[in-house]
């Protein structure tokens, strides 16, 4: 159930038109095999309206930057992948680190496309307005981790959900970004046990 | 004292050339003066080369690439505010996100150099050198504030003080890469309560 979320209808809704379901899926299918067959390398707009058999004008009306589509099927892989929901906080926490992002993007495609989307997010706008909406669902969806420890009574229910998952996205991010995904394993063990002591009920009293 | 410290030795002694203090001051100056007249788009090698009457080699020579001399002149900028050392861990965190991250970013030059570098080094081996050597040697210099705080007693003194400043430092970027630099008051006082609470001395006892 965790895996047919949110943010895709979220930053779909703020596109504001119209899709046609069938169309839609063969132009994501055929970006997506040119991302498996090509790399990033490979990836435009134009490969992907040869190889779905689409206008240009018909994707940019769905998609209206190259990144917003490179997003949309960035997150397609990351469907793939279980949002973590064991019961217990810190193995959620585990699980999002390893599973969702650290693990998720490391030694592959789905870390270089991240990567690449960040860095066109600085310098163009639609990439921006893409990343920052998927950005937000992704945070927004995230943040069920924490909830669900509080409601079951687990956590401090005082603990602040944004900025636990912000902390947490941060620190995958700057891993990412400055070229150290590998060997992190003790390091997300550092993590958890930072935000599970800062989240402990009633601490130090 | 503070303020002289240590992360543009460690990288310049990692590009292990020989540097003629004279010219390199020069070099220095007619890059920060091109960037605060003209931003970013007006800088290049070739324009500081013009304005500081050198070689384009000669520049190269001491700074393999372009984000490798951008860099020096961001961290010129970040050198002219004080690190934080109140005496209190919390207020040196607050000052650290204040003065050193969010608050230098904050709606002026030196926000947008630093996300363009990062920008670059995604895709360009020699930007990403030069960054990722920079970050390393900030955050080595970073950890003296935990370390510090073990010092005084007033810490857990098994905080983790790399994993501590990362989170910290990658909440930061993340509100850059995200831009979301506005308004983050609130949520620099969230992330110090959680780093506050997380490193308290014997947690729960």
């Amino acid at each position: 159930m965790t895996k047919e979320h949110g943010s895709v209808a979220v930053r779909r809704g703020s596109i504001g038109a119209k899709r046609n379901p069938a169309s839609q899926q063969a132009i994501l299918d055929a970006a997506e095999a040119i991302l498996r067959e090509e790399g990033l390398s490979g990836f435009s707009i134009e490969a992907v309206a040869r190889r779905a058999r689409a206008g240009k004008p018909t994707i940019y009306r769905w998609w209206p930057s190259k990144a917003a589509l490179l997003l949309d099927v960035y997150h397609g892989f990351k469907n793939l992948r279980q949002f973590p929901d064991t019961g217990n906080f810190e193995d959620d926490l585990r699980g999002f680190l390893n599973n969702q992002l650290i693990g998720f993007w490391h030694g592959g495609l789905c870390g270089t496309v991240f990567r690449s989307i960040i860095a066109e997010a600085q310098s163009d706008p639609a990439a921006a307005e893409a990343l920052f909406a998927y950005e937000r669902g992704r945070r927004k969806f995230a943040e069920q981790l924490v909830d669900r420890a509080k409601a079951r009574g687990e956590i401090d229910p005082d603990s602040n959900s944004a900025i636990i998952v912000e902390l947490i996205a941060g620190f995958a991010w700057h891993r990412l970004l400055t070229g150290r995904l590998d060997g992190s394993q003790d390091d997300i063990e550092a993590v958890v046990a930072i935000i599970g002591a800062a989240t402990k009920k009633n601490p130090g009293a």
